[in-house]
């Protein structure tokens, strides 16, 4: 367990609770990595820590970020340098409007989608760089990096998810008119790959359409596949549609297993309301469902599902309660 | 006027018949570019008539892609090129919600912004290429080029923008905790820019979390600066959330007026709906409104915004009208 930041801690700790209730036996060992750490030592992920956290089944992570650190330090350094190192390439982002809860959108219809971003590669890879700083002629590249390889386990992923729903459709977002070859390499992937999946229908959306889908007609998305940034991007959009990234939970996976999963709420460090027990944990929680599962207790992840469902139905949408208040409410209902 | 593919030909009559109305003098040359151009000659933009386009003071753009064209094809050499010919580098997009418009939001509030989008570099730069094509070792990259002269320049013109505007508020949209180089560029000159206009105020927002405030709280945004792509994905959103695409109207600026500047609007040729006089011609109308503000009919200008105003206002939501009908009206609301 990483609590991070600003509410981090907070969110973790209920969600903890609803975890110990449903796996009493679970061992948990609490990392202490973010802002405070790096004011205190100058580290962001020591080679140590790192070692250690290989060893665990699955890691749940609250949240990274704070005012106090200059911006991308503890994002580039902790959080995705976790999600490269342990190589989580599915970042998995279900996004589901729950009955009960308020979308912005007039008339959101049913909407229960799941997005495959990609989580190692694109333009996260972290390559380019500055020509001719501080002059009037300086140049920022940055190179999104795109191979056949990384692409290929994701889309086969995201193939096998939607052959296993009921739906069994999955739409690629790309920008392919724009940008050619790595347009050009997601689309002949995925051709490829839905040959071996005829069940599956297929199909595509540039990403700026797709953001007009997700708040006109979300109820067509089924499973998306996508790069790592326009899904970094959808899925925002996707989690506000869908009630807020207060209810947004995903998977940081590394689909061979050969690295243990990160899970994490999709919500940041929201430093604005931290440290008052006001913060929705149950993105968090949600999050620990997806870890249950892709730990192969799908009975105890169904039975969070259930009760965070309930809940959502039954609590009052206007003050839904402290975080603790939440937390509780979720602890005694998986118990039930 | 470049009529172009799809529901290009019938919007831009229609824009053009109310044109006519407030400028009945305007000298107009009719290009024959698009998909029905490429499959006769192979020609996507000839040097000629990009030689004879630059003589003119302005271009009326219809909508290009079509069905039978492999994608990109028309995009890249038809429309990118002559943005990118003619040095187009602020994408102006204003987003305004008009009184009697439904919005797929429940409670969208009074929303009116404008998108300041970078219109010649970026992930647009056509940097980029495959390595070991149709291998397993394949590698597509692309390129974000970014430089301080393309920034400053569509910066300054944000400015520029928010200084003239009641709110005088300014957001920055990028995505700097990932994209390190380009995003240190643009904060930097943002901070720069913003020294020379102490009355604007200046905010920033990540990409992802912008898609977010879009469609909780659309009415905080006042003027918008943002790279190519990250313009291109919110601009569709913007327009989504303002009552649709069918309203969308843009600017191609060279704000140098060295070269024309192009008008069009946001949506696409829709094929679907094409030669059917369904298409709404409304945001072709309200592209001229932004070719006429721009050569400084500002008089005109705001006749053909505010026809278009009252008509959003009293038509009938559900069954606006075929686009010759819209056209009509709008052509009597400005000359009465
Ligand atoms: C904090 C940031 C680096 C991260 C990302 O861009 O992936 C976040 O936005 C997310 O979606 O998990
Ligand atoms: C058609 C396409 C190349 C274009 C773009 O990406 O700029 C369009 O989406 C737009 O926004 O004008």
């Amino acid at each position: 367990m990483i609590p991070g930041d600003g509410i981090g801690p907070e969110v973790v700790t209920e969600a903890l609770k609803v975890l110990t209730e449903v796996v009493p036996n679970a061992e948990i060992t609490k990392y202490d990595l973010g802002a405070s750490r790096w004011h205190a030592t100058g580290e962001l992920l020591p080679e140590s820590v790192l070692n250690e956290l290989r060893q665990h089944d699955a890691i749940l992570l609250g949240a990274v970020g704070d005012p106090s650190v200059p911006s991308g330090i503890l994002e580039r350094g902790l959080l995705l340098r976790l999600r490269f190192e342990l190589d989580h390439h599915v970042n998995l982002r279900p996004g589901r409007l729950y009955p009960g809860v308020r979308s912005p959108l007039a008339a959101p219809g049913e909407v229960d989608m799941v997005v495959v971003r990609e989580g190692t590669e694109g333009p996260y890879a972290g390559n380019g760089g500055l020509l001719r700083k501080d002059t009037e002629q300086e140049i920022a590249t940055e190179v999104s990096v795109n191979t056949a390889f990384g692409i290929r386990r994701v889309v086969a992923d995201a193939f096998a998810r939607a052959e296993r729903r009921p739906r069994k459709h999955l739409t690629l977002v790309h920008k392919t008119n724009v940008l050619e070859h790595a347009g050009s390499l997601w689309s002949r992937i995925v051709e490829e790959e839905s040959l071996k999946h005829p069940d599956v229908t297929v199909a595509y959306s540039h990403v700026d359409a797709a953001t007009i889908h997700l708040v006109t007609d979300p109820g067509r998305f089924d499973v998306i596949v996508t790069d790592n940034l326009f899904g970094d991007i959808i899925t925002d959009l996707v989690a506000a549609v869908t009630g807020g990234i207060g209810l947004a939970a995903s998977g940081n996976l590394d689909i061979t297993r050969r690295n243990p999963s990160m899970f994490e709420p999709v919500h940041g460090s929201a430093p604005d309301i931290a440290g008052q027990n006001l913060a929705d944990p149950t993105a968090a929680v949600l999050s620990v469902a997806l870890l249950l599962d892709h730990l192969g207790e799908k009975e105890a992840a169904r039975r969070i599902e259930a009760s965070v469902a309930f809940d959502l139905a039954t609590r009052d949408q206007n003050s839904p309660g402290s975080t603790q208040a939440i937390g509780d409410r979720l602890a005694a209902l998986v118990s039930s």
